[in-house]
């Protein structure tokens, strides 16, 4: 592939995104992304031949690019794991007011518009839905010790992208912001009350573990003052000052 | 209007909505509607004129619709509030399962393709998210003395519906009910966190209302034992129970 090849198919790919993006896959014409790529047809149907491999590039740049291009510099910048939720939430929340709420999630718009018996196109944006899910699921993993026990990290991620992609829906609709920082105080909150719930599973166990531990002393003959044992226990009540920082950043 | 012309016009409208509902808006055409409706363009031009007024009323009747014949019925067989609220997302539920996966929620739907210009149907479209939340924080409403007290009652539904919108999307996608139960999961033990929050500020204020009363009844002289008093306290934790019947529900 030539230079002039790549740009060509670069500047299709991007056209195309951008018409996907506010008119709606559907409703988008080959001919208007090539006017819009400044591309001849000759080349469009070297390089894609159909508009639903343009798509499916698309598609496929998308979820490639999402981890190095919106996840990485997140990471770099922020440690905290459920900061970074919110860091990657904000960026959707960025792009709402920055476009007057034309642009939300280019996935979740394709989600509801492809036909229900496009299985293949369906198939390609799940796994756009799971590559994200995937590092939040990660986030949760690194704050593991802070998430009641019982609770599996791969619905909570889901939840987190429910909440974005309903929140985006609602902020698009009401040309507003405050749908989306309505669920996003929400999701916060529910955040703060799992935590509060591992530090109330933490503090039972290590109540436990202090009685087990008298028992044991107590058979050597060394009973000690159960008030000097508990220190441990604040340290899972720390826990909230970490996530009232998440909150700040959404 | 006669009989018949009324007829036509109920046809028109439920056609359209099925077309919209499964092919979008945009792509949908009035010859599309005319022969699922089996109607003639004359009557069509004369009862709607445009596609636009067709989804107008379309429109119009899903909100004026949607407290009788959603609702209403829900309310009627339903007393608690929170398994009132689960009862209602399983209309979606039930909804998306047996469409296999096609049929998820209309307005959301048309709330993402709906082109971001077209301000006076996003207004209609957000009337209808709106008329919908009402309904939600009315069960709130309801289920105010079991919900912290800080916490605004529109937020919160308004997080109710970015669930069920996110969670019919990620549902329609990956062809499966398992997102939207997932989103729903958390969901419900938010709830229960928040009210296990409330019963946890309610204790308190007794605990601090108990101790006025001690130290006024000490004033008059005649102290009681300080572990007759706290019954009240059981009637805020009983808030749980309730709770885990709205799980059964979802």
């Amino acid at each position: 592939v030539s230079p002039t090849g790549k740009s060509t198919r670069s500047r299709i790919v991007e056209a195309a995104r951008c018409l996907f993006w506010l008119n709606g896959y559907g409703l988008t014409t080959v001919n208007q992304i090539l006017e819009r790529a400044q591309a001849n047809p000759g080349s469009f149907y070297h390089l894609f031949r159909t508009k639903e491999n343009v798509l499916l590039t698309v598609l496929h740049n998308n979820t490639r690019l999402f981890v190095p291009m919106t996840v990485n510099p997140i990471f770099e910048k922020i440690t905290n794991p459920i900061d970074r939720i919110f860091a990657i939430l904000d960026v959707y929340r960025r792009n709402l007011v920055n476009s007057e709420f034309s642009c939300g999630c280019f996935i979740g718009k394709l989600a509801l518009e492809i036909h229900d018996s496009q299985n293949h196109l369906h198939e390609r944006i799940a796994h756009a839905f799971d590559n994200w899910t995937a590092t939040i699921e990660q986030c949760f993993e690194q704050a593991r010790h802070r998430i009641p026990q019982g609770l599996d990290l791969k619905t909570i991620s889901t939840f987190v992208l429910t909440t974005m992609e309903g929140g985006v829906m609602l902020a698009r609709t009401h040309k507003s912001i405050e749908p989306f920082d309505a669920a996003l105080k929400n999701l916060w909150l529910y955040f703060e009350l799992l935590q509060a719930q591992r530090a109330g599973e933490d503090e039972a166990k290590e109540e436990q573990q202090g009685r087990k531990a008298k028992r044991n002393s107590g058979r050597k003959a060394n009973i000690k003052d159960p008030d000097t044992s508990p220190s441990q226990i604040t340290n899972a009540s720390n826990v909230g000052n970490d996530s009232a920082s998440a909150a700040a950043t959404s």
